[in-house]
């Protein structure tokens, strides 16, 4: 094996460097396009070290898709204020993106990766299902709880791509309280209301 | 000047794969990153030839970014049924997407292109505003229309996202149906509802 380069001497910071160099490569050149070469070149290390951090190629996509925050911890306690639900979950996120450094950065590339990659949108996709659905489901209504969690994912993100990268003014300069004034209301009716499809609807009531 | 290349005996077929390459192109490497011989090489093309039919790298980009279809087309009549008009424009939506070919591949790329390029997403911002905000102002509440709009974008996009980017199955098996009944109240709101933002809703209280 090659001579594991510079940097051996402080792993975390190695370890940091090749994440920082993955996640940016992979949101400017896409998952499948992107070498271990290139990656090692950009972190300033030798390609075995991204072996030894990250097992693969696959093993860095997986390290840089993680959320960049803890779901569980960003809507610790939702529900609990005197505001409705759904507007709590818009407070406690968009809080997150005007107050928690380096969030939105880490999140434009996160969705940049994803659109580029079905591999990546598919780890994506998973994370987004095993981090947020018990968070999720925990709060909504009990009935077609994954599509609850989807269609949330949906409206949320939305927002944040018409806010941080489309930059569309209108959205881009509501504040905290604006943006849960005119969404709240949207993910309150996904977690908690009648979203029976109508096919579901006419089933039910034929039966 | 270069020779113009193989294909200048049928314009049409050469501009249409300049239009085709730059798409495939900005989408795969992001604006930044193509460069017209790449894309000439793509085309089977003199580079020449993107100058004499798009000008520019930028001529191609704005080609590149306009939506495949013609919002005043697919909205033309909305709400003139019997549907609630928000549960109409999501039925005219998700029906082009389910039913025009090529519509959901040129969308996806589209968005890729947006995501990787603060240029791109300036376009497609403004091509947005100018094509969508005058067919839906019309058919919206007088007042905060850019705010009505950005919102519709932000959930019609974010289920698009969801649907065919991420591909999350609780979205992406949703009959049109489906989707009309659990988003459309959400663009009902947005188009003709209370935005009012918590900020000026205070002031009004206050005056």
């Amino acid at each position: 094996m090659a001579a594991r380069g510079r940097r051996t001497g402080d792993s975390s910071a190695t370890r940091q460097a090749i994440l920082d160099a993955g996640r940016t490569s992979f949101a400017e050149s896409g998952f499948e396009r992107s070498t271990l070469r290139s990656i090692a070149d950009r972190a300033g290390v030798d390609p075995a070290l991204i072996h030894h951090y990250f097992g693969s190629k696959d093993g860095l996509l997986a390290a840089v898709v993680t959320l960049p925050l803890d779901p569980a911890v960003v809507l610790a306690d939702v529900g609990a204020g005197p505001e409705p639900l759904g507007h709590d979950v818009v407070r406690r996120i968009a809080t997150a993106w005007t107050t928690e450094p380096q969030l939105v950065d880490r999140m434009l590339a996160l969705g940049r990766t994803a659109m580029t990659s079905e591999h990546a949108a598919e780890l994506l996709r998973d994370q987004l299902g095993r981090w947020l659905l018990p968070v999720i489901a925990r709060l909504a209504a009990q009935d077609q709880r994954e599509l609850r969690v989807a269609l949330v994912m949906s409206q949320v993100g939305g927002v944040f791509i018409a806010r941080y990268a489309l930059r569309i003014p209108a959205v881009a300069d509501l504040s905290v309280d604006d943006l849960v004034t005119a969404v709240g209301p949207t993910v309150h009716r996904y977690l908690t209301g009648d979203l029976m499809p109508a096919s579901s609807a006419r089933r039910s009531a034929r039966g």
